[in-house]
């Protein structure tokens, strides 16, 4: 029987795992570790101890990455990543891409084909967030100043990871394909995230505040698992992996003011899924080959630990910390962990890499989860150790940077300006990305729907008018607001740029003129953006400049109207992104 | 890509769960329905939904049945039982049989084939413990006295269904194989649940309470899961279904002091799956056979409604509850449910049933399912306009009948010697029991593991000597222990029996000899019991004598060793049974 040959595989690998999490926990080793041994000892290669086919528990194992992926968005959050900060973010994006670029070398060196090597810079490229706050948590250091840090990097870096999974399918499907697919495929990928969490954070977390006032657990875990799904669903119809959709269905349901209670109630799915993912990453190893590529295996291992060291501590060191703190934070980053399965995952189903870059990459984190512990624990020592051998000056010098950077940050008068100029400015980004955005959605819908239009019997050129004269008009609130909020900026900047010492009784005129100058030339800027993306859905000029002037009066006639609607929006977005932070522990 | 249907399948299941939790919630009817009916909308027969095999959908529902058993046994525990009173236990035995018998009659009316009439009796004869608990939890009821009766029923009715479920599988088997096959399995299946319970509640308990003892949800969860699976395995080693194993690894977890911990975690993964098992029920119906067969379905729901609420009231007023209670306790088993299911789709794989018993017991359990609400609701006025239709004299009747019955209890001193003899024949029974179960261990291993013992080298009455040596010796705590409590029963029925005022003199002499010949009776009768069931492992004659003197001088020697060793024994699982009730709050 089919069914029982299922349940009786999931029973022995879940009973591996019960018997594997106390083993572990009692010896005080990483249970991922564990997870991934015992599907080693009780894989396809040990005969006799499953029946069925892999390709099942494969099926659950990948319903354990949408889960993770799931947890991991919900961990991870818009707020979170504001509050990482910008010197964090570029600290995350140096490292991570000098590790891409330090596993390309290696791949390259061993003689790997590019596909190969480029997959080995990304699998070693992220540490692993269940392995680093797990170590933080069991050696009691969460509430220490290092840790923060390590969590700062590892939410910048789930960020990044999520580039990298869909810059990799690109490249990889354009490495077999074309290259247009992979720049089409990165367009798109712009659009569903934009779109999917603009849309998402206005009505997910309203959806999800008002189940949760059902006040029944049960109806609350279903929906959120549906909007985790569904989100997987559409990500996978855009041509992207589940794990992206979830990610973000994830990030987008922790903005809701019931995120911690849905944590709480996916935290077992994940712990049960994880468990099961970890296994089956274990089922796929033959012990025979990893023995075969021990060698490059030990190296690259101590080249993740060596280079991750080096390169986070560093980073953390240049942004301004002390050398102790920094040199933690970066032991607490060595290893790498689920996203390179996740990667790896991707490069075998995408039919890219070698068979042997799963059991590499398999070894290679199994190496580092089993050193994690003693490294982080060894922090203060290291520390120590490297003080009484380096050389005073160094010292001095690294003592004295940070006490120079604090001399560089802004103060007083300057340092408002600096604050509402950089709020303008993104208040402008945030605008016209929005009405890039439509015009995109109207060229998408112009090329995917065109069958429909002409079913309902709607030619090519009445076609691009409406959809054009959708977009435009749907446009007007975000154009009115890039209006006002250019005109604010210039304004501004005449006010610092334009000194009445300098230019005397014409002040106030040049002043005007330039603050009604920029917000024109921006309004143009953008007008030739929008004529070369909508290039595909313009109607005929005539049709195009009477649809403007439309637009241009009733921009005139209903000014008030639409200042008002976009307040609005702009209320709903900041009101579900600033809500106080609800008091959740985040990692389990 | 095969993994991409699956996980967009699971998805657009978990999207529409999520959808319909939401709507049915809102429309305050059961969620369960709308998951069912939520099933047969996006199914097979509505084209372009689905795109993968329906198999692995199925692979998930069948972990979905794990784990709904798990929980069900998690929310049973032996104590629980205890607690439901034999009463009530009668009544749940009287009203299942009653409608088991029903449900044969209907099917043998319609014309249908035994094994179908058969499973359709079983199908309506357990009501559903998920949508009764939800009913009473929705309507704020589970605090009034009659809920009390509902659960306690619901908890007595889960443990016929394990018993139905076995001898189910057993007629069946029987039924296409031979008689002799369906009366081995009854016997492993007694087996199987003895040793399993017994064992399980020395051990697991505290397992259970050592892995709480680390804090760590994560290893909790999976440990537990761990040992659900591992029983499961276990269950189907020994050919019983999957749901058995998870029911008694429940209730065994069920009695560790961490039980509740254990539940909060499960829950969640409970919902999940158990919405995912509900939407694939609906998934596996065919709506033109719902239409076909709606006539049939009508009917047998009708007398599903009326029969288990005549059933049940008139049970519950039997053994002494009020009318209005009794009335409102029927109302509330007015259902079937899961267990229809479980049985369904168990004749389906046993391939004993035809095609459409499984729509129908769909139909008439979505039937119940949508009455239920307002079946519960109407409970005080059905009883009002019962009470008005009622001639005083049968009113009169019932309630004398309950004052009757008041007076019929034992009282005083005759109580407690009743509470005496009840716990002295439950020690003797649960002792023989256990020497029972040895020797019957002995005889399956004789029968199963004798090619390990050829290949070791011994002979067949070597192995017979050993194996009846090892049930003999270690029956002996258990063998002690009958023969003092036979004792001291001797003792106290020759207080009670033999009065003073009718013995006299001899009254002392008779008394002996009483509380003497009444343990050396039971022991000849155990003995005569033990060697009909240990007639497969018997040695030849001179051995047996010379072990059973070997047996009489060791128990000679070491009788208060032995003792002491039975002591402990029966202080570790009373412990285990009689700690304090955790704080829990049983069905979500």
């Amino acid at each position: 029987m089919h069914e029982i040959g299922f349940i009786r595989d999931l029973a022995v690998v879940m009973l591996v795992a019960g018997a594997t999490t106390i083993l572990f926990q009692r010896m005080r080793q990483p249970v991922l570790l564990g997870y991934i041994l015992a599907g080693v000892l009780i894989g396809p290669h040990t005969p006799g101890v499953l029946v069925g086919d892999a390709r099942t528990i494969d099926d659950i194992s990948n319903l354990g990455v949408v889960l993770l992926m799931f947890t991991l968005g919900l961990e991870f959050s818009v707020r979170k990543l504001r509050d990482v900060g910008i010197g964090m973010l570029l600290v995350a994006v140096g490292e991570v891409g000098l590790m891409l670029w330090i596993g390309y070398g290696i791949g390259s060196l061993f003689g790997w084909k590019g596909m190969d090597a480029l997959f080995l810079g990304a699998i070693i490229s992220l540490s692993s967030t269940m392995v680093a706050t797990r170590t933080l948590s069991e050696l009691g250091q969460r509430r220490q100043p290092f840790a923060q840090l390590v969590v700062g990097l590892l939410v910048a870096e789930d960020m990044l990871a999520i580039v990298m999974l869909t810059l990799l399918t690109a490249v990889a499907i354009g490495g077999s394909v074309q290259a247009e697919a992979a720049f089409t495929l990165i367009g798109h990928l712009g659009l569903f995230v934009v779109v999917g969490m603009i849309l998402g954070l206005l009505l997910l977390p309203r959806l999800v505040d008002y189940v949760a006032g059902f006040g029944r657990d049960e109806t609350l875990l279903v929906s959120a698992l549906g909007i985790c799904f569904g989100a997987s669903l559409v990500a996978v119809w855009m041509g992207f992996s589940v794990a992206l959709g979830a990610f973000l269905a994830g990030a987008v349901v922790a903005e809701s003011r019931s995120s911690g209670r849905v944590v709480h109630l996916v935290e077992p799915l994940r712990d049960m899924f994880a468990a099961l993912f970890f296994v089956a990453i274990g089922l796929k190893i033959d012990p025979a080959m990893l023995w075969q590529y021990a060698v490059p295996a030990l190296l690259i291992a101590g080249v993740v630990i060596i280079g991750k060291t080096l390169a986070c501590s560093l980073g953390v060191l240049v942004v301004g910390h002390e050398p102790r703190t920094a040199l933690r934070a970066g032991l607490g980053m060595a290893q790498i962990g689920e996203f390179s399965f996740v990667i790896a995952t991707l490069g075998l189903s995408l039919g890219v890499i070698s068979d042997f870059i799963y059991p590499v990459a398999v070894a290679v984190s199994v190496l580092c989860m089993a050193l994690s512990p003693y490294l982080s624990r060894s922090g203060d020592r290291v520390a120590s150790g490297l003080r009484r051998v380096t050389p005073r000056s160094v010292q001095l010098l690294a003592t004295s940077y940070s006490g120079w950077l604090e001399h560089l940050k802004p103060v007083n008068e300057n340092a408002t300006l600096a604050a509402i100029l950089r709020r303008l400015l993104w208040h402008i980004a945030v605008n016209i990305l929005l009405v890039v955005t439509l015009f995109m959605v109207g060229a998408y819908v112009n090329a995917h729907g065109w069958t429909w239009f002409s079913t309902v019997g709607i030619g090519r050129e009445m076609r691009h008018t409406m959809i054009w004269a959708c977009a435009l008009f749907l446009s007007l609130p975000m154009l009115i607001a890039v209006y006002r909020k250019a005109g604010a900026l210039g304004m501004l900047l005449a006010e610092i740029g334009i000194r009445e010492s300098f230019a005397r009784s014409y002040t106030h005129a040049i002043r005007n003129i330039l603050a009604r100058v920029i917000p024109l030339a921006t309004l143009l800027l953008l007008g030739i953006l929008l004529s070369a993306l909508g290039s595909a859905i313009l109607p005929p000029r005539g049709i195009a400049i009477f649809l403007l002037v439309v637009g241009a009066v009733l921009s005139v006639v209903l000014w008030r109207g639409l200042v008002h609607m976009h307040a609005r929006l702009q209320a709903a977005l900041k009101e579900t992104l600033d809500k106080p932070e609800p008091p959740v522990d985040g990692a389990g």
